[in-house]
């Protein structure tokens, strides 16, 4: 299928917003809301590299909407547009594409975002999918890693590690189990919550390459120390039933990728009904990881280091 | 070099703007001026597709900026920031990415234009560059293919072909010239004539894959026929000398890619002083090409057919 067949058939239905313009035009026009900051992030997926060459197509669409719109939510906004750089190669045939659009319409539909622009190319060695997001939020209210102060809690979304077992299961090296897999496969970007925490957050991000690098991340940013108290982490019933209750069981789901929830810090006043309260703010600068016992312990690793 | 270092190092000297938030945070943080539409685009280059692998990486960097901001100019907008997706393999070493680095700055500075993010992957078996560039133009006012009347005349800028005979002599086929080569590697995105189309021109359009395959679009966008007088297209002194003045020559130069010159309509009252005429709009539907005896001919080829 020639790249203008191709958008003209699975893409340009899907750009259903005037912004778009049908895809017709050299760029794509939005009026931005008066009173509203706009967010900007782009992230990569490659096929070998961020998902495997066998996986769905509609679940690879998926997760590239759902990567990005993390990235907005950790700041606080509602997403708006996407511009889609599809990179093919030969194995991206006319089924794997339909198979792309439809997932990436209905990650669209779910989260209400539209498709604007973008590009295509074929003749790679292997598929690379570029996505930006366009989101809107509150003006001067966008939610950033470095106002964490001496005093606040540190709070977690969802469960943490599942993704990392997910992973696993997705190139035989464990059990099925769909609840995992699907974590893996399928992340929930914490849009809602994300916009809940504008105003009352202090600082927060995306969980991506594991809750306790992210952390130090956040603490260097903030030029805080973090306190992660073990104990205290959300474990799904799923990820707790293959993994041992111990500091290095829990360290390992505390250092797996792909979690893709949203990782902030609170003033001492306010609570979050929901997430998890997982640790602390103090003075200093960096992480300190307490085990079962309510002592400090060095995982072998933190996360996952580009 | 890891990804994070080579981002500090190299990519966040680059994030001097506010908006960046010096590539900190999950996403880059814009607030729009009042009284504006923004415009968004979106084009990838590959590495063996649209460049060869051994290409100056300085050069790789301009061409990739020089593009999008192409298809700003074709609306009229003025450049503000972008977002960079680097897709690398074991090929781009340190020194590939800093020669990128440098040419990316250079085109920055030329142009205008800031670094509001992006993201870096490594692993490809190519490279892959993304780029998302963002620009802003007077509300409603930003030119699409579309609005080509009947009456209006057909305009070109800059001279067509260049770029075309410029790939011959990077793949050897061709005895050198460093004007041509110039032309293909370090294309100059339109900015100021699509500035000062607005509100004058009726349709623009930039021209990527050839003259006469891009003015056949802008027919089918607008609903209208357009003539393109070979006689009339303007042709540099360096592709003159190296192409025979007979209607297989000139064809074959209207239908070369990566011209990145703008093409545009303007009513029948209006000139644009510096840009070519080279046709007319009539009733009707497609394209007509009169060689150089003034009679309709049929070219062997239109332009690059993705």
């Amino acid at each position: 299928m020639r790249e203008r067949d191709l958008i003209a058939r699975l893409l340009a239905p899907l750009a259903t917003s005037s912004t778009a313009r049908g895809l017709t035009d050299d760029a794509a026009v939005f009026s931005p809301p008066i009173g509203r900051d706009l967010v900007f992030t782009h992230d990569v997926l490659a096929s070998g590299v961020h998902y495997l060459p066998g996986d769905n197509p509609s679940d690879v669409a998926w997760k590239l909407l759902a990567v990005n719109l993390s990235d907005l939510a950790a700041m606080g906004a509602r997403p708006a547009g996407v511009l889609l750089g599809l990179g093919l190669s030969a194995a991206e045939d006319e089924a794997w594409v339909t198979g792309f659009a439809a997932g990436l319409k209905r990650a669209m539909d779910r989260w209400g975002v539209a498709l604007w622009g973008g590009d295509t190319v074929s003749g790679l060695a292997a598929a690379v999918l570029g996505l930006t997001a366009i989101g809107q939020v509150e003006p001067g209210q966008a939610l950033a890693r470095s106002g964490a102060n001496p005093g606040d809690t540190l709070w977690v979304s969802g469960t943490i590690g599942d993704a990392g077992l997910g992973l696993a299961i997705a190139t035989g090296e464990a059990a099925p189990d769909k609840f995992l897999l699907d974590r893996y496969r399928r992340p929930e970007p914490r849009l809602a919550l994300g916009q809940l925490l504008v105003g009352q957050a202090t600082a927060a991000m995306d969980v991506s390459d594991g809750l306790l690098i992210d952390s130090e991340r956040l603490a260097l940013a903030s030029g805080v120390a973090i306190t992660i108290d073990l104990a205290l982490m959300p474990v799904s019933s799923a990820a707790a039933a293959r993994t041992a209750r111990d500091d290095a069981g829990l360290a390992g789901l505390a250092s797996a990728g792909d979690d893709y929830e949203l990782l902030f810090t609170l003033p001492p006043s306010l609570t979050m009904p929901g997430a998890t309260l997982v640790g602390s703010v103090g003075k200093g600068e960096g992480l300190i990881v307490l085990g079962l016992d309510g002592q400090p312990f060095a995982p072998s690793k933190l996360g996952y280091e580009h």
